[in-house]
């Protein structure tokens, strides 16, 4: 990767991926493995039916990981599995686009709750804060309401946990300058959310998994909020089109998108679509990703971890250069 | 990969995989960029849409793998494609449990015939050869008049080819001991078809793609079908089952299915699985990957590439050690 790698952490602590074989937990696997803490993956029964998973499972462990085999529907597998470790960090699938698990969550709650020997539970967020949401729109808010659910449930049963704010994750949405529906930058014309000047926060998904790992081990993250807000990423979406434009030399026409518009828009969408341009419209009309202090109580992840060395919006849209 | 790389090619080539974010076209194209060929992978539009094929292509052009637009609906575009390179070869999906693009490739076939510049055509094969199956029991039989028919529009345009017949793949026999729908050994019972004494051969879908490549260049296979036969791995479903037994040592319980009970099963099945027990049974009952001699006008990629240090069935085994 070309970046200093080395965390803060004073020793090696055993981190167990749960939903190692996702977009984010096989981040996290890599990431885990790269920053030389012992790493388990969980294997659960329906990966062995699934070639991709499987293969990337067996890629893991050829890397050095652990594969621990257990299911969800059988408890005492996971608290066995759970006891192995020291730290668990979750991905399994929050989008319903893909699939959403987050409340399946519950279960490794109580198994870690059992087990008692747990330092940290990362559950399965990366997003949006959910309890900066208590005002989100339907039908989005589900994805608020289910995360918010599992982190009640973590603290009530005393476990110490780190919760990561990981913003836009850059996949997703540079390339595409945040046009619904696209991943590759459009040649011709862009909408922008009103006149697209709402501050966002644009995070390379490598980055998101080395900042968590790093925040999993960190004493000073415990039942902390990490937000990761790299300052050279905080570009509205009008900003990261003009960095695009210079980059490939090409003016797009600009059609701006009242919020009435948008919501209209939304009508008609399958439920999965309506749920992903709820989350569009409070980042990107309301600004909720970059509308509050951090405060006392949370921290910020590049600030924490300054010799992490992150991947700019600018430098990211290079990879679109050649193919746009 | 700890193997001896390197191919008995004089020079190197340019190399374009279409469909190399595939199951098989990811391995050729590492496979191309491992052995030193210039590696061209062709990007197509709904690429840009499926953000792991797109994270694929980037990880590709990273690894220096060159990214080449074009559409199967714009046929100059794929004529310029074509025109960038010596050598194509396509890993276009041929499975109707995943997706079956195999008549496409047609247009593939009209691109070259126009280009005119193509040294070396292989189009997607890697399983059983169809020119051998023709008296192939439906629905499975698809798959062959398919393949066949490409076959013959190249023969027809004068393109050179090489027929690359791949046997069983590794990661879906091997693991599973051949019993349907399973990746991973049974722990308690096995079905055997018939009394399991055909010979089968099973491949290592790494290794294919190093015999493949190999055998793009080479100019011993010109115009010619070259069969994957590597000797440790020519072994029936019993031998399989008998190495895991003495690996894990687990005797495991043996139920023999007699040719009708197999094909009683298939009844009832989806139109996929109806046809990929076609081919279940052509390679378990008739022995149709081994009941043939290579002749002249064939050749053998184990003879051909002695210096590549094949996977054995007994070492592919010990993936599924630790999950069994």
């Amino acid at each position: 990767m070309g970046k200093e790698e080395l965390g803060r952490c004073e020793g090696k602590s055993r981190i167990l991926i749960v939903g190692g074989t996702g977009y984010m937990g096989r981040r996290f696997v890599r990431a885990s493995l790269r920053l030389g803490h012992p790493t388990y993956v969980l294997f659960r029964p329906f990966a062995g039916l699934d070639i991709e998973k499987l293969q990337m499972l067996f890629s893991f462990r050829n890397s050095g990981a652990h594969l621990v085999k257990a299911s969800f529907d059988d408890k005492e597998s996971l608290v066995a599995a759970v006891k192995q470790v020291d730290v668990v960090i979750s991905a399994m699938a929050g989008n319903h686009i893909r699939s959403h698990a987050i409340p399946e969550q519950l279960k490794l709650v109580e198994a870690i709750k059992e087990a008692g020997n747990i330092k940290r539970f990362l559950p399965s967020e990366f997003g949006i804060d959910p309890d900066k949401m208590m005002d989100a729109i339907e039908p989005g808010n589900v994805t608020f309401i289910d995360k918010r659910e599992v982190r009640r449930a973590i603290e009530e049963a005393g476990i110490p946990y780190t919760y990561v704010s990981a913003n836009c994750f850059a996949g997703y949405f540079v390339g595409g300058l945040a046009q619904l529906g696209r991943l590759t930058p459009p040649t011709d014309r862009v909408f922008l959310y009103d006149d697209g000047n709402v501050k966002a926060i644009w995070v390379d998904e490598d980055d998101v998994a080395t900042y968590t790992i790093n925040s999993a081990v960190d004493p000073r993250t415990a039942n902390k909020t990490v937000y990761i807000r790299p300052p050279a990423n905080i570009l509205s979406q009008r900003e990261v089109i003009e960095l695009w434009e210079k980059k490939c030399g090409n003016v797009l026409e600009k059609i701006c998108m009242s919020r009435e518009e948008f919501l209209n828009l939304m009508k008609g969408q399958d439920l999965a679509q309506q749920i992903g341009m709820t989350h569009f419209y409070h980042m990107f009309y309301d600004g909720c990703l970059y509308n509050f202090e951090i405060g006392e109580e949370a921290r910020e992840a590049s600030e924490l971890y300054p010799h992490v060395t992150y991947t700019t919006v600018d430098a990211y849209l290079d990879h679109y250069l050649t193919i746009a």
